[in-house]
């Protein structure tokens, strides 16, 4: 790895002892200025530390930026993303990779205040957060320098960390000498736990893993009915109470933890190439994808429901990848949002023990028709006669084939 | 609607009142022969009845037909539309849909068997059912015939089918003399019950609806595991004991219900063009999606998983419409069953409440590799280096772009 | 066929035979006011005629609307429809589908204003046109009256139809007395025919069907050289010159016309369900779509590309269906818009014998990056070795899969 | 670049000045067994020349493979692609990228059978053939080492080149010792051409690029009439004489030469992540494509031929960037051969000055019903009657949507 010749790096710096380290090792290697960022993503540490540990390792007080992100996050990035009920591999909410762009445009936006020429972040070269990270940097800035520590040191075991941490004085947290049993990811989203114990897909978690959420066993026995309001596809309120994007999420965690709901045990598959386990705890996130889904349910038009369905993998994938500053992710938002206008009104929710269970959806909007759909007497809102016409015309291709010799759609 | 020159009808014949009402109707209006055809799809009710009901209305027995097609409805139908982990509208198993085309092919066998020129079924004209019905019949046999009752007859009110059953002699069981509260439809896979007190949306279902299942709330409060056994992407096996289709299918129906698991309140869009309120009940199917997506996510390799999502909208929309028997819906399946030879192992699950929580999984034809995804030392097994140009060659278009002023991915 | 109740309609008229035909048997038959619309939307025709027959046919001078409609034509219908480059089964270009929908939108316009409770049109009920124009009909005005006189009345053979048109003093044009040899359908995108000595698809057309374009055969043997200028992904001028959408278009017919291009001989798929062939002629959008997509191979991401790529056959499908007035047509057109914004700049052509000849693409947001794609020395704008890392991690997946006995991608 | 250890390596061999020096430069660098691979794909070069100049070289006569694959080449490759109507980005018909896992299967098969360990090939690092290439050795033979040496070698310039040559007794043909004005791939398929001269994407390509085909100004003043058989989706025959794939493409190639036909001037998106721009001449490949076209629009059913076409961009986009062994073109191979079967029957064309105009298809399995279509009297073949039912269900939920306030498809 040559090094590259750098002046000023933007770290994303967690006050933790991984980004401490690779605080001090720029510092080291590089000999340039380190800038730090620290970002509150709802991941619920406080963010004084951070400062204080920054000065320590001799960081200028001008050159340290703390932000709370929090509602940034839920509206222009969590929200967007639940518009399109999206879902990677069938399953998982997207927790860790719709934070990682905002990140990085922050980042971004803090290199080009300060006039940095590089920036610099903790995630190692096996992973996916690497890619987000970088993507988003390139995309934004495209002439940047990245400094990916974990790919060009050689501080690759925990011994050799920790003894880097010694030598350069780096403060060590009791509990951080050993190895940690797994590794954590965690902001108002979600929090996922990988690696270590985790590795071997056919042992089940241990419950210590799961820190966001309690257990359906432990929750409450009688379920907890609640309302949230939508409006341009958005919740907006829940119990009719009107609240702000992150104020909202804080409260749907809430209720989501109280009752176990949101976790999801998953081997899926990475961009980089490998499979990997992850445990994941989304609590409002999961109510929040079917509340979506129920409201959509009766206010958005078939086609438009069916087109979303079709292109939602694709939009999944897009940003699982790291792609959220694309032309692509922007088409398809485009497409996503232009469906949004009138998913507008209430849905009613049971959660218990792990259950999210919808009772009932209404809107000012509503597609649903009673006077059609009815069993009884419709008063000539729907002729049944025309369903003959329809159905001839539909088969119409399939007689012409099952003529031609090819019965049942044979080819 | 002029009445169509018919000889000789089958009719899919429940041995209930609607039917039987149909059955007679039939020969009063078109003075042809009626041969009755009665499938046992596991819907759970004994088929002696319908024998006896028909010979009673005048059918010669040769002209009664009943079959047992259980191992045949999940090991060509249900079991292929599994391998795609089909839902309809993110949500819906289709359990009603998968059902129809069996129906319709076993009608047209008998129908070339007994020299029929004609077939009958009792859907109404505003549902999906008609259309899955006869988009069969067209495609296996071009030159039927088809009376839809409902769409013809003027028995429109619940009073004067009642008078035609009185007047024709036709037996009327004393719980069915008043309207049913709701419809229902029932077979191996699911029950579905809509129309009546279930039609207003924002009503939450009565407890009397769900029949298959027991509420999460009466579950037992401790967690039942079980294992599940696929090969060639199906599940051959629980709790390593071998079983075939149909059985495998009705045993998870009962760990399922057992457990409150797989109810579904869903506002959906019928193929005929208006939303509808359904309450499904899944038990056993719910438990196989998560069990096949689970042993898919450590088989599959990725891109073959994300194409196989990518279809899977189309693919369950093709059936939910009634197009099994289409070149579409055999090109789709051409695709799926491609990619499950190698769907093969074992799934570990904690049934609870209404949860479905896997908890392992393996196989001899796993594609995780420990080795790669580490976070201990992998001996080389990957190269974190190769990390950096893969991220620079997948961000140069974006860095392109954003030289020529489209910083972020912006267009 | 029960005849409607109906006050006032408008009446898609041509002031041809057929619609005068209708005019009246509409007046006869509903004995309702009729209001004619005739749109010139670039057909080729004097609208003059129209006007005449209306008033000769009794219509009140109030009644009859005539408009020209060709810039709204291009400019809201047509290139919106380029901008995706837009070909049904690979090949047409839907010169009929995209001028259904303006004439539908207008007729309701119409009838909004003088008060009209049902419309009209003189398609017939094989093909496309009339579920094209009704489904915009109904879309626009949900309680709309649709009188489709083709599927209605008796006049099914020329002969009872010239009968009619004599009884009731209209005037039939000497060459319209017999039977014309195909059926012509034109506006200012296209001409087709079709029908009558064009339904054997193996014979080829006769010269005689060939009517915007000369032959390829007779063209001139020089290449004619053009420039054509784009901006926001629309043409915006030729040779330098700016010109408005339909007299842009109005010129590259003429140019496409003499140099013998834009002829197509199809066999396509009817919504309705049966095969047909048409023979079109498109000469001046055959030019378009080739310029478009030359100057979008520069100035297109190539993410962007191939999702545009990936929806259109849905958008075409879309709108040869008929459902321009749809929200999936709306969301699609929404995603395709996002994309445009830099598509800008020029491309020259050669035209000569039916052929097309992309020459040069410049553009002030060329993608283009002849640093990076240079074969010579391009002084470390791309680093060769990136592509090392490139490789290995998307081969990794493969490689993988290998390992575990799948060699080549086998499944 | 650290030097791998290799003990024998098979090289991709064309004979040519390149490949030579690169045998070279593995013997010297990596001090190992060079093993060499010439394949005769059509590139339209004798191979004798490959076998004395390798011996020349030192590879001893067991080491030197010369396989005829064209065959091959054809049904295994060509064939399958041109099932699916296959173009990358709207228009390249893939010449180059179907060549490559060729080239890549054969060289593992050799290097298994004479225990190489390792593979090179001559492909540049900016390019997307290096990608193809390496994918196709990785996923058949995971373990296997390759050696790219452009990306590794310090031979970057051509003066360098020609002296390394010179240094080792080389031998250089005299116009081999300039830079060539552009660079040239060849086969069967087709010929590209890219760089040098042809990098200003504004500047029209000189005629000395075009080697495969005359201009359609030089082509012909009269029209070649020919038939094309099929059988299977494949091409069997000319005009009525049963060919094999190989012999069949060449008379396609010869027929499509003489008459100026498959000529492209493209700006296209590598894979790799930038534009280039490539002129291609792929005769043959450009009348099969129409007439397989043609004859698929009268046997193949409506929704089979979307479907292909909705997943064929993503189908050319894997065989692109190098996905032939994938589980990805498997499985889409899947779906796309099964809708064949009944892809037979006869095409007519006319060839003129780089027109292919079809004028007729015939098929003995035609789905094309005169009977339906016809303008005449159709003995109620069709009733137009239905197409209202057909027409006022798929309107339904456009209608629902109006009436709730969202007119015209409005969201």
């Amino acid at each position: 790895m040559r090094v590259k010749d750098v002046k000023k790096v933007v770290l994303a710096y967690s006050g933790g002892l991984d980004t401490s380290v690779i605080l001090k090792w720029l510092q080291t290697t590089y000999q340039c200025e380190v800038v730090t960022f620290t970002a509150d993503l709802g991941q619920g540490e406080e963010l004084g530390p951070a400062r204080e540990k920054a000065l320590l390792l001799g960081i200028k007080p001008e050159n340290i930026f703390i932000d709370d992100l929090r509602e940034t996050f839920v509206k222009d990035f969590v929200f967007p993303m639940f518009r399109a009920n999206t879902v990677y591999e069938g399953q998982y909410l997207l927790g860790t990779s719709i934070a990682r762009p905002l990140i990085a445009q922050r980042q971004i936006e803090i290199a080009e205040q300060v006039g940095a020429d590089a920036v610099s972040h903790g995630a190692t070269g096996k992973g996916n957060d690497q890619v987000r990270f970088e993507i988003g940097y390139y995309s934004l800035k495209p002439d940047v320098k990245i400094i990916a520590p974990w790919r060009e040191w050689d501080l690759t075991s925990r011994t050799r960390l920790i003894e880097f941490a010694e030598q350069n004085q780096i403060p060590i947290a009791k509990d951080k000498r050993g190895e940690a049993p797994f590794s954590v990811d965690a902001n108002m989203l979600h929090s996922s736990s990988e690696g270590k114990i985790l590795e071997e897909p056919w042992d089940a978690p241990d419950e210590i893993v799961w820190q966001r959420t309690i257990s359906p066993m432990d929750a409450p026995d009688v379920a907890t009915e609640i309302t949230i309001d939508f409006k341009n596809g958005d919740a907006v309120g829940i119990n009719g109470e009107a609240l702000s994007p992150a104020t909202l999420l804080t409260r749907l965690n809430e209720l989501g933890k109280a009752n176990g709901i949101g976790r999801l045990d998953l081997v899926e598959n990475r961009f980089v190439g490998m499979k990997s386990r992850g445990c994941y705890e989304t609590p409002g996130g999961t109510i929040l994808l079917q509340a979506h889904r129920a409201i959509e349910s009766i206010t958005l038009d078939r086609e438009a429901a069916h087109l979303k369905d079709s292109v939602m993998p694709r939009y999944a994938e897009v940003i699982y990848n790291g792609f959220w500053f694309s032309p692509e992710r922007r088409m398809l938002q485009a497409l996503i949002d232009a469906s949004q206008a009138s998913v507008e009104g209430t849905v009613r929710l049971k959660l218990y023990k792990g259950n999210v269970i919808v009772t009932g959806r209404k809107s000012p909007h509503s597609l649903y028709s009673m006077k059609h759909v009815t069993f009884d007497e419709d008063q000539g809102a729907y002729d049944q006669f025309d369903a003959q016409g329809f159905i001839k015309l539909n088969a119409l291709r399939l007689r012409l084939g099952a003529m031609a010799g090819r019965k049942g759609g044979t080819l």
